[in-house]
């Protein structure tokens, strides 16, 4: 039987794709408001559908064909919103790109995106694009076609020859074009770039079907309800705004779009004004939000939903009293974002040496399996809270794999299992706890010490405004943990009174060796960069203490 | 690009299936109430999974194989649902099927099941099942091997040599069975057998990717948050009731087994004690609330959702003032269950005249499209309100097939779209409004007469119980509504009343022509019989006053 019907269900099922999720919302919310952007800017979802019609039919009239990449540098303005459905409308595949690179790298990353024909370029970051594509033309390569994307106001002159502009490209799409499905699911949508704080960005590729899916777990994920209001503070060109961008048209959402960078005060315009129920990015948000002097009061449930290197229990705990729901988050790009959310409870855990909060998570059911392995063997650790591993990831909402890299592609799966190279432990109960990031792991006398754990235990110390702990080599390159901490603004403190604090909370291998006051090195999203720490205890000595 | 990325994505998806959701709640929402059931029933999820490891391995360690069908005849009881995941981990398909049809049609299911090897059933039902497959091996056939599911203190004696027990086959089972799961997403997971309210019911097959979609559909289509409460008020036999067994444990929520038929008081007593938020079912469930007594008030939200032909306004509104969110589901086996679901907005239209909501709806974001077509030419009928044409469905939610006849599943299908052989207009919001089942729409002097749009102005009539319109013929064979009224208890009426009441509200020529008091045939789920009407008509010669 089970052939035969198998047989016969041959062509029943449908690609699946999020660009159904458009088309949906065009006849179900097709008079609701789809996006706001500052005072003049308001479209329904009937509009916004109407619109990536007709730049999908525009994009082919200029030459994208199927399988082509278009790639865009954009802040979380309306046009990037746009992209993100009009370019796989016609059957291409959309690369948001960090404007916040340097030219170079820019140009790096345009050549490695050699399908790449046409980049939509914001007004802000013309000039940027333009010395990306010089380096390009400088090397015999042929640069993309720029398209402009002016602001309403925002008026640029003196572009080069041959430029277009995004409202007259839109203008010459026609609404009747018949959308290019895929044929597919598995066929790519997107080209996300991974942050590159350890060398040159990688192009991670993601399909029709992860993202579908992918949009569809945000949902339990994220505890998104129907008509969801989302603030876009996090960065469309990140994961596809974790999959936001796909998701909203889905629960017939609005789209509140914000060019600058967020103060307080924009945040809490936002959920006034517009009843934001949904933001997220970068731990920054929570700093922000949690040290603003004057808070806008609100009575609705607003999600705030946090990835990266943690904040204080202070700032997290100032946060939720504001009446926010907290959340953290675990991923990456290759996940398509944080795939593992929990909510933080205040005051969740007082003991401060129990250090649990840091990323423990369940695994999502969109991401099937979840484990801590052995990589050589592949077996699961025990479930003891001790034993480290590697945590990997196995499921529908994977990165098919790296752009025209298929060893780096190749070595980032082992039997199916997406290797994070990132170390945990797994619990008793089937959950588990990121211990560190493989590479900032401390190996100090035959013992791991995490990172990540005295750092949670010093950004406790109540003079501590940031710190980073990483692995420093004293005589006999026997590594210890170094602790780089920048104090509160007037506060003082001492070495001393460090090592008294960590001796207080932590097991006597995990307290450092040497400390260093300091400012962190940050990368252009905020992450800090470890390997510039380790380079400068190199070339310093700071950490000729140890030992 | 695109043929390498898709290449390297080889083997990193995983089939879609819904077992997945019950591996991940044994982790999730391990010692979350998954069953209640009585006083003397309650599991934790990690028991339930546990439970139905064992019944997979029990089932192995019968004989069942892949592709093997498994048949259950039960009511809405722990072990039903325990079957609902156990078999398809054995890689077996589960037939859960009606306990309601005679014996002889029982034995000509069996029969249709042929790869059905074992069959479970409730102590209540064992002289229905022996008596079939009594009437199975007279025909020299091999009967399955009866499984019986005691109640904890109903015990079944003189059953024939060789019948087990669920419990004792259930000990036999290991716990650390390696579930089998299928190869290919699209292999079948269960058999749902239609009413066969116009023969002999037709066997549905369903896969695991679409009960997958389905029940993630399920989320935004019924409004169900995380960990629901579900009482089981419709039928698991129904779609694999209505495809919620698959879903609990997606969202971690709590199952309310029933035994028995419904009445008002375990309905209230359930949404007391329990929190019930969700149930669905026939509309005979919007009755029973809507004319019960003595109300048990409650103060939580509580979703109700019927599907099949509508109560009246009176009911529908009275349910909502009751503090019940009312929604009305459109569907049919064939697509899973109600696929389009709305809420019944109290007194939302007050103009009886206009019966849109007999059921307007909008499509389901799974369901990628719903469209009304001319079935000849397959071309979309205009979208006027006006222009009746067939609706038709096309997805990921569908049937594979029906089982074991391709020539009807072929039927079934046109271009990819599932023929409903129901008949619709199209609006221009893009929504639908179905106009009748194509069997009983009557064509009445070259113009269409919805059966639907006549019984719906004649539920309102003030002392109308139920109704039923089908089309007679009078002489010259010119087919004519007819109408066979139900007068609520006390009521009198006669039929110059019924007649006046629809000249008011209807156009002249879907006025009745002939009307009829008595009582309506219904089949064993409570649907009108309208080709029993029918055939009493011819017989009886109840519309000879016609013309």
């Amino acid at each position: 039987m089970k052939e035969d019907l198998v047989e016969c269900s041959k062509g029943l099922n449908i690609p699946l794709t999020p660009v159904r999720f458009l088309e949906r919302a065009a006849t179900l919310y097709g008079d609701k408001v789809s996006i706001i952007y500052n005072d003049h800017v308001r479209f329904s979802w009937r509009q916004t559908y109407e619109r990536c019609v007709k730049l999908a039919s525009a994009l082919v009239n200029l030459g994208i064909s199927q399988g082509d990449i278009v790639a865009t540098l954009a802040p979380n303005i309306p046009e990037q919103y746009e992209l993100h459905f009009g370019v796989p409308m016609a059957g291409a595949i959309i690369s948001a790109l960090n404007p916040k690179l340097d030219a170079t790298t820019l140009a790096i990353v345009l050549e490695q995106l050699e399908h790449c024909k046409i980049i939509f370029v914001d007004y802000e970051f013309i000039d940027f694009a333009l010395n990306a594509t010089k380096l390009i033309s400088q090397k015999k390569l042929k640069p993309p076609l720029i398209v402009l994307i002016q602001d309403y106001d925002k008026l640029v002159k003196d572009l080069p020859q041959g430029t277009l502009i995004y409202d007259d490209v839109l203008e010459k799409g026609q609404s009747d074009f018949n959308i290019l499905m895929p044929s597919n699911e598995c066929e790519p949508i997107s080209v996300n770039f991974t942050s590159g704080s350890t060398g040159i960005p990688k192009g991670v590729v993601y399909s029709h079907r992860s993202v579908y899916l992918n949009s569809l777990a945000t949902i339990t994920r994220f505890d998104v309800k129907t008509m969801p209001v989302f603030l876009w503070t996090v960065d469309m060109f990140r994961c596809n705004g974790w999959c936001f961008i796909w998701l909203m048209p889905l629960l017939g959402g609005t789209n509140i779009c914000v060019r600058d960078n967020f103060s307080a005060k924009n945040i809490f315009d936002a959920i006034y004004f517009h009843k934001v129920t949904h933001f997220c990015g970068a731990p920054i948000l929570l700093e922000i939000i949690a040290n603003c002097d004057v808070v806008k009061p609100f009575s609705h449930k607003v999600s705030v939903t946090v990835a990266g290197i943690l904040p204080s229990f202070e700032i997290l705990n100032r946060a939720a009293e504001i009446g926010f729901d907290v959340n953290i988050g675990y991923g990456m790009t290759e996940v398509l974002g944080p795939v593992i959310v929990r909510k933080w409870r205040k005051n969740f855990d007082d003991d401060v040496t129990k250090f649990n909060y840091v990323e423990e998570g369940v695994i999502d059911f969109m991401m099937v399996e979840v484990d801590v392995k052995e990589p050589n063997t592949m077996k699961s650790v025990p479930s003891d809270g001790k034993t480290i591993g590697e945590i990997m990831f196995k499921g529908n909402t994977l990165m098919l794999g790296y752009l025209k890299s298929s060893k780096v592609s190749d070595e980032a799966f082992r039997d199916g299992w997406y290797r994070t190279r990132d170390l945990g432990v797994r619990l008793p109960n089937g959950s588990f706890i990121l211990k560190d990031r493989a590479k900032d792991g401390i190996y100090c006398k035959g013992e791991f010490v995490s990172s990540l754990e005295v750092e949670g235990v010093l950004m406790n110390h109540p003079k501590v405004l940031k710190v980073a702990v990483v692995g420093g080599f004293g005589e006999g390159l026997v590594e210890s943990p170094c602790a780089i901490v920048k104090l509160k603004e007037g506060c003082s403190a001492n070495v001393e009174d460090i090592i008294k604090f960590c001796e207080d909370h932590l097991d006597a291998h995990m307290v450092p060796k040497s400390v260093v006051f300091g400012d962190l090195p940050l990368n252009s999203t905020g992450k800090v960069q470890k390997f510039v720490i380790r380079e400068k205890i190199k070339s310093n000595g700071w950490c000729d203490s140890i030992n």
